[in-house]
C-alpha cells in the first residue's frame, strides 16, 4: 500500500519533470493516418515501452499488429488476489491539417499561459503520461495496492481496427476486472465528467471515376457525366434539410433514452447557450424538439468530413472523392448500416460511372454498465479533487474499444479524463489545460488509493 | 511580295530551330493563375518581347495591365494602302495539375515519337511560335504582302480580364481588317477546321463558411451545419438529373441552331462514335434527342470543377469551396446569368452559415461572319495543305477576345488551329502533333501568300 499525501507531493513536486515528459512525446508526430510518417508511429511505440519500463512496469513490450503496434507493460506486484485495472490510452494522433491554422507548430509543444499547445496534447498524449505518472508518483509512496496492466494503442484514431483481433488472441494477459479509460473528457471546466455511453461509427471513402482523364469542359462539356454532380447529389439524398438520414429504416433500432437519462440531460451544463458559445455560432441546427446534447451523443449523424475534386480549371474532373462518416447509436448494427450504405451508393452512381470504397471502418456504440463499485470510488474521487461530483454523461465520439473490451473479455470501462470543451480535438492548437491535468493526475492517485478498500 | 516556294523551303529547313525556339518558350511555367509564379510570367512576356524583335517586328513592347502585362509588335512595311492582320495568341498556360498523372515534366517539353509533351504546348504557345515562325520564313523570301500586327496576352486561360480595357484604350494601336485566331483547333486528325462560333462563360469561385474552426463530428455532430452538406445539396439542385440548368428562364434566350447548321453538324466528323472515342466512354451523356456536337457547342452547359473541403479526419469542416463553371450561347447574356447565380446561392445557404464569391469571371458567347473573302482564302490555304477543305463549326470552349473585337473594335476573327482532339489542352500530358504543326506552318505562309491577291 502506499502513502497517499506522499503520493501526491511527489506529484505536485515533480509536475515539471511530468510535462516535460509530455513534451517529448507530443515532438513525435504519430500520426496514424496514411498521410504519416510510419517511423514516428514506431518511435513513439518504442520511446513509450521505454517510458513504462523506467517507471517500474515489468515486461514493457511491443505487439506488432497487421498496422501499428501496440504497447504493453504490467506491474502485478499486488498479488494474485488483488484487483487488475487494465489502463487504457492511444499515442496515435490526427492529422495536424490545415496548418496554416495553428498559431504554434502541431509538434513543437509550447506552453502559453496555463495551456499546452500540440497535436496530442490532449487526444490522448497527456492521459497516457499522466496515467504513468500516476503510477510513478504512487510506486514513490509505497507499493501499488492492485495489480495494474497497461495497453496503449496507435489506431485509435483510424478505428481501432486491429484491436479485436488483439483482444481475441490476448486474453489471458488482457485478464483484468475493469479498465480505465482516460480517453474521455470533463463536462465543462472545473466540472467532471464520467462517460456511460459512447456512439459508434461507419465510415467510408468512396471515390467516384469517370473519365480517364480531366477534360476540357468547353470540348466536352455537356456530354461527360460529371463526378462532382453526381457526388453532390449522392450526399444531398442521403439526408434531408434536417439531417434525417434517408436509409430505409436507419432509425428503427435506435435505443430512446430513458427516462434517467432525459432527466440527466436536463440537468447538464451543456445545455444550448453551452453549445452556441463553445461552437461560436448564433444557432444551432438540427430537430428543434430534441435537446441539442441528445442530439450529439444518443441520436445518429451524418457527416461528409472531406469532399474532393479537380481544381480551378475550366475541366470536368476525372474522379472525386468523399470522406462519409456516421455516428451511431445503441441498438443500430453497423454492420447492417454498412451494407445499406453501399447499396445506396450503387443505386445512386449511374453509368458509365464507376466507385469504388477505398477505405472503410465500423464499430457498435455502447453503453456501459456505471453501477459498479469501481465507478462509485472514481466518482468520489473526482468529487475529492473538484469539490462537486461528477457529471454522467454519454458522448457523441467513439472509443472503439469500450465496446470490444464489453464483448470480448466482458469487461467494463470507467471513461473519465480531463479533456476541457475548448481543447480542440482532432482541430488546429489542440491543447491541454495544465492546471486541469495536474487535478486529474491528483484524482487518478486518489482513485488507486480507494482501490484498497474494495 | 515574298517568293512561296522559297519561303515554305525555308520554313522546312527550320524546322528544328522553331521547335527548338517553342521548347525555350515552353520551359517557362507562365500559369496565369494565383498559384503559379508571378515571375514566370513576366519572364514569358520579356521572352516573347525578344523573339518578336528577332524576327523582324518593329516596336516589340510590353504593355503592364492590372495583372499579367500584353506583348504587341508590328511589321507595317507593307504600307498604308495594303491591308492589316492583327495575329492573336496567349502565352498563359493552365495549371498542370495534378502533376502525377503527367509521363514527362509539363514543363520540361519532350519530344516523343511524332509528338511534343509540355504545358501549353497545343494551348497556346506551339501556335504562337507557329505565327512567329511563318513571319520568319516570308521575311527570308521576301516582304510581307500585308501589315502585320501581333498581340499576345497572359491572361486567356482566366477570361482575358484586362482585354477589353486594353483593346478601349489602344483602339489606334490595334487598328485592323481582321484578326487571325490560331487559338482554334482541327476538326480531327488530318482534317482542318474554321471555328464561327464559341460559347461564352459565367464562372465564379464559391466559399461557404460555418463555424470558425473544424469541429470534432464527436463532439459536435448532430448541432452543426455541413458546409459540404449545403454546398452539394446547391450543386444538386443548380441542375436536374439530365443537366438542365435550373435557373428562371435560363434557356429563353438560347439562339436555335439554323437549318444550315444542323446539316454541318449532321455532317461533322465529330458524331456520337467520334465522342465516345476520344472520351474514351461506353456511353455519353446529356439528352439524346440533341446531336452531341450541338450539346457540347451550341447549349449552355454547368460544370462544378473543384470541390473542395475537409480532411479524412471525423470532423466537421470550417469551410467549403466550388468552382461553379457555365459555358453561355449566343444570345444569352453572361451579365443577366451571374446575377441570377448569385441570387440562387443566396437563397441556398442558410443562416448561420456565410458565403462570399472568391474570385468570378463572366463573357458572352459569339458567332462570327465567316462569309468574307480572308475566311475564304484561309480556307483555300488550309485545303492546299491537308488535301480537303475545312470542316465549319462551332466549338464548345471560348477564347474571350473574339467577341471583345468585334464590339470594341468591330474586327471579325478567323479562327483556326492545329490542335487535335487528343491534345489534351487543359489536362496532363498535353502535347502538339509535330507532323500537323509543320503543315500548319506551311498553311499559314500559304494564307498570306493569297493575301496579296485580295
Amino acid at each position: 500500500m502506499f502513502n497517499l499525501e506522499q503520493a501526491l507531493l511527489y506529484a505536485r513536486e515533480n509536475q515539471a519533470e511530468f510535462i516535460s515528459s509530455l513534451k517529448q512525446f507530443l515532438k513525435i508526430p504519430s500520426l496514424s493516418r496514411d498521410e504519416g510518417d510510419p517511423q514516428a508511429i514506431q518511435q513513439a511505440a518504442t520511446w513509450l515501452k521505454q517510458k513504462l519500463s523506467d517507471t517500474g512496469f515489468e515486461k514493457a513490450q511491443i505487439f506488432e499488429t497487421a498496422m501499428h503496434p501496440m504497447v504493453f507493460a504490467e506491474n502485478l506486484s499486488a498479488g494474485p488476489e488483488a484487483l487488475t485495472v487494465l489502463i487504457y490510452g492511444h499515442y496515435d494522433v490526427q492529422s495536424p491539417k490545415p496548418l496554416e491554422d495553428w498559431q504554434t507548430p502541431p509538434f513543437d509543444p509550447t506552453i502559453k499561459g496555463e495551456n499546452l499547445y500540440a497535436r496530442g496534447a490532449s487526444d490522448n498524449k497527456g492521459e497516457v503520461i499522466l496515467s504513468i505518472s500516476a503510477i510513478e508518483s504512487i510506486l514513490q509512496a509505497g507499493t501499488l495496492p492492485i495489480n495494474v496492466k497497461v495497453l496503449f494503442e496507435g489506431e485509435e484514431e483510424i478505428g481501432s481496427r486491429n484491436m479485436r483481433d488483439f483482444l481475441k488472441t490476448h486474453k489471458d494477459m488482457l485478464d483484468c476486472d475493469f479498465c480505465l479509460n482516460l480517453d474521455g473528457g470533463m463536462a465543462e471546466k472545473d466540472h467532471p465528467g464520467i462517460i456511460y455511453g459512447l456512439r459508434g461509427a461507419v465510415t467510408l471513402i468512396l471515390k467516384i471515376t469517370g473519365a480517364e482523364k480531366d477534360l476540357h469542359s468547353g470540348l466536352y462539356g455537356g456530354l461527360v457525366l460529371n463526378p462532382i454532380h453526381v457526388l453532390a447529389r449522392l450526399i444531398s439524398k442521403l439526408q434531408d434539410e434536417q439531417g434525417r438520414i434517408q436509409l430505409p429504416g436507419f432509425y428503427d433500432s435506435v435505443r430512446p433514452v430513458t427516462a434517467k437519462e432525459k432527466e440527466l440531460i436536463a440537468q447538464s451544463p451543456k445545455n444550448e447557450a453551452y453549445y452556441l458559445r463553445e461552437i461560436g455560432t448564433e444557432s444551432l441546427w438540427g430537430d428543434p424538439s430534441i435537446a441539442p446534447l441528445e442530439r450529439c451523443t444518443a441520436m445518429p449523424t451524418l457527416d461528409v468530413a472531406l469532399f474532393q475534386s479537380g481544381q480551378v480549371k475550366m475541366a470536368i474532373p476525372s474522379t472525386a472523392k468523399a470522406f462519409i462518416t456516421m455516428r451511431i447509436v445503441p441498438d443500430q448494427d453497423p454492420d447492417a448500416i454498412y451494407e445499406q450504405l453501399l447499396k445506396f451508393i450503387a443505386e445512386n452512381i449511374p453509368d458509365p460511372l464507376t466507385w469504388e470504397i477505398v477505405d472503410h471502418n465500423k464499430g457498435p456504440a455502447v453503453l456501459v454498465n456505471y453501477d459498479t463499485p469501481y465507478v462509485e470510488l472514481m466518482s468520489s474521487a473526482l468529487e475529492a479533487v473538484w469539490g462537486r461530483p461528477p457529471v454522467f454523461a454519454r458522448i457523441g465520439g467513439g472509443i472503439p474499444i469500450v465496446a470490444m473490451l464489453s464483448t470480448e473479455l466482458g469487461v467494463d470501462s470507467i471513461i473519465t479524463g480531463i479533456t476541457l470543451p475548448d481543447d480542440n480535438l482532432h482541430g488546429p492548437n489542440e491543447k491541454i489545460h495544465l492546471p486541469t491535468w495536474e487535478k486529474g493526475l491528483e484524482a487518478v492517485i486518489r482513485f488507486f488509493h480507494s482501490l484498497s478498500a474494495v
